[in-house]
């Protein structure tokens, strides 16, 4: 028979790395199965930035297999009657407050979400992840069926964050190395496009870093599919004076060739 | 013949995530065995503070299944004659140096502790985690017996931290988000307690922070059954300006309706 | 037949922790194989510094054991025609970007270069980590040849990081305690040298920190098997005000009795 593969569970938070706070949802993991993988997503979105939580959401939903649980808790209401959702997404699994966390991924890939019910006989009313949604995780991988925990639900609560249509998006995130993603698809960028940001025309869409002098910024899609904006070998968020939110557009080029800045 | 479960060893340490010393030590439990499970409870322990070590190292005890391996280090001591320890607690085992990263832990739960003796044939003057403490989780995990590489002592070192009685306690640590914890544990605290910090009348015990406006503070019981103070989406630590060692009363509230703040 | 040994992989960037790309890393190795260990170096390396990077992944080299597979990203030339490498080195792999990124490991411990040649179907520009990376050292993991993924290689590019020779080096690194490494090895320091560091007369060499009073520096042979400075409970970065590239001398002393700061 062959050996079923190891399942993997995931966790998203807002709680910092340096109480034993993640380590308390691990622990609730393993008491239900030890046959699982557990992987940080980040511990560190800012305390509660659903916002910022919903997009790193998004990624994990993205890159991992058929199969992963996500655990994701940015949950300023715990202990309101918010309710508990448990997400059928890129086939996988998210479970987590149904406070808009799940925007970003829902409006990227859709989904199918249903109310996570099941409680343990008693818990605390401050920490959710540990005491009710991370005993449910380790009980979806230890095979348990989802809706022995749950029931229908009309739908989550999405914020408004919203995937641009047509030729004008924002910058809605930035990492470390100060890159903007925008939520410009790929699919809405013609080859040929000017992008401008503000006053800056950053010219055509490259493909690459390497295509523009060091410390020049560009456009282009990275690693998520989206329209981002870099500086290579620098931080596009602090040359450029960027902050989430600024407009970012799309026009296609209408001179005979593209101009950089 | 049914499968072992698969142990879990855990590390708690002041060594920040800048360097590969934490990586170093899980080298040194995977050449033991790898059948294990390794999780990060911090690393982010200001270095050298064993009296937040202590608390950290507790919630990982109070929260991880029978059997589980604990590898805790903040040891300014190191290359001193300070002793090692092996302390059997909540059913788990720590392994520490003896300089008091027990002490809340012991304070709350008990225990038993041996002088851990085994020791490799060289080893590093600086880094015991790695080249003792390491190694011996890893045989632990193995299924050694700890008598083999232990031997009976009268005793830990224990800091002066302690578990408040009466109705006056402190403030013992805060974690990420401005939450202060107390000394205090549920026990100790009546349903009808009016809770006083310093000047702030803090009210009536709540159960859970949405009993009080957005910005109001309030005093609950935590995640870790203990007296908490908090503000309600916001920083406790920040907005009432508390730092450790702050004292806390919990009275009985003479009048007919308790007030909050 | 016995079971095979579960494989390691470990990861080292410049991505920090704040984004979903780590995760992205490991979900690609986790499609390729689940029978793996997966294991954080660091990923708090300065963004772009090839340097920090190099010293870090010379420890976690030092620290695991035979067939383990090293992935490190510190790569400001993603996106550049710099080549990928897959390298054997202390019977283990270290795929990374042919920018430097082996040197300090392969100063120390010499090694066999490849280049690694293989691309999945179509990969983003800007994030060889998750695309050609990890899922190449998923494909090692699961027992894939490492000839069939790459091809030989005259060798690495390398820093100009050099190991001291004779009696001068330098401070090659600060861990978050503020110990300085320098770049000179413990079999270049004999026993009764006495240690300069620009101004600094720190004495003989020690063995451990407990030889000084607290507060006060000293010269010790870390953790890693080379000539560390260090200052007893304190940060001998801060505190001596030092900085990479500080001038170290080791000459014997030639007075009866060496004599501390």
């Amino acid at each position: 028979m062959p050996r079923r593969r190891t399942p993997i569970v995931t966790f998203l938070t807002d709680f910092g790395t340096q109480d034993a706070y993640v380590a308390a949802m691990k622990a609730a993991v393993l008491r239900q199965t030890r046959d699982v993988h557990l992987i940080d997503i980040t511990h560190e979105i800012s305390p509660q930035d659903v916002l910022a939580g919903s997009i790193a959401l998004e990624r994990a939903v993205a890159s991992f297999p058929p199969g992963t649980i996500h655990v994701a808790v940015v949950d300023p209401g715990v202990g309101t009657d918010r309710r508990l959702l448990a997400v059928s997404i890129n086939s996988q699994w998210v479970l987590c407050p149904d406070n808009g966390l799940i925007t970003w991924a829902w409006r990227r890939m859709g989904g199918s979400a249903r109310e996570l019910t099941w409680r343990p006989r008693s818990h605390s009313r401050t920490f959710h992840g540990r005491d009710i949604l991370a005993p449910a995780a380790g009980m979806l991988a230890a095979g348990k069926p989802l809706a022995t925990l749950s029931r229908t639900l009309s739908g989550p609560l999405l914020l408004d964050l919203i995937i641009a249509r047509g030729d004008e998006g924002a910058i809605i995130h930035f990492d470390r190395f100060g890159n903007a993603t925008t939520n410009i698809p790929a699919g809405q960028v013609p080859p040929n496009a000017s992008i401008r940001l503000r006053k800056h025309n950053l010219g055509r869409l490259r493909r690459t870093y390497g295509e523009v002098p060091v410390g020049k910024p560009l456009a282009l899609i990275g690693s998520s599919d989206l329209l981002e904006i870099a500086v290579r070998n620098g931080s596009a968020r602090r040359e450029l004076k960027l902050s989430v939110g600024d407009r970012v557009s799309v026009r296609p080029d209408t001179r005979g060739k593209a101009r950089g800045v």
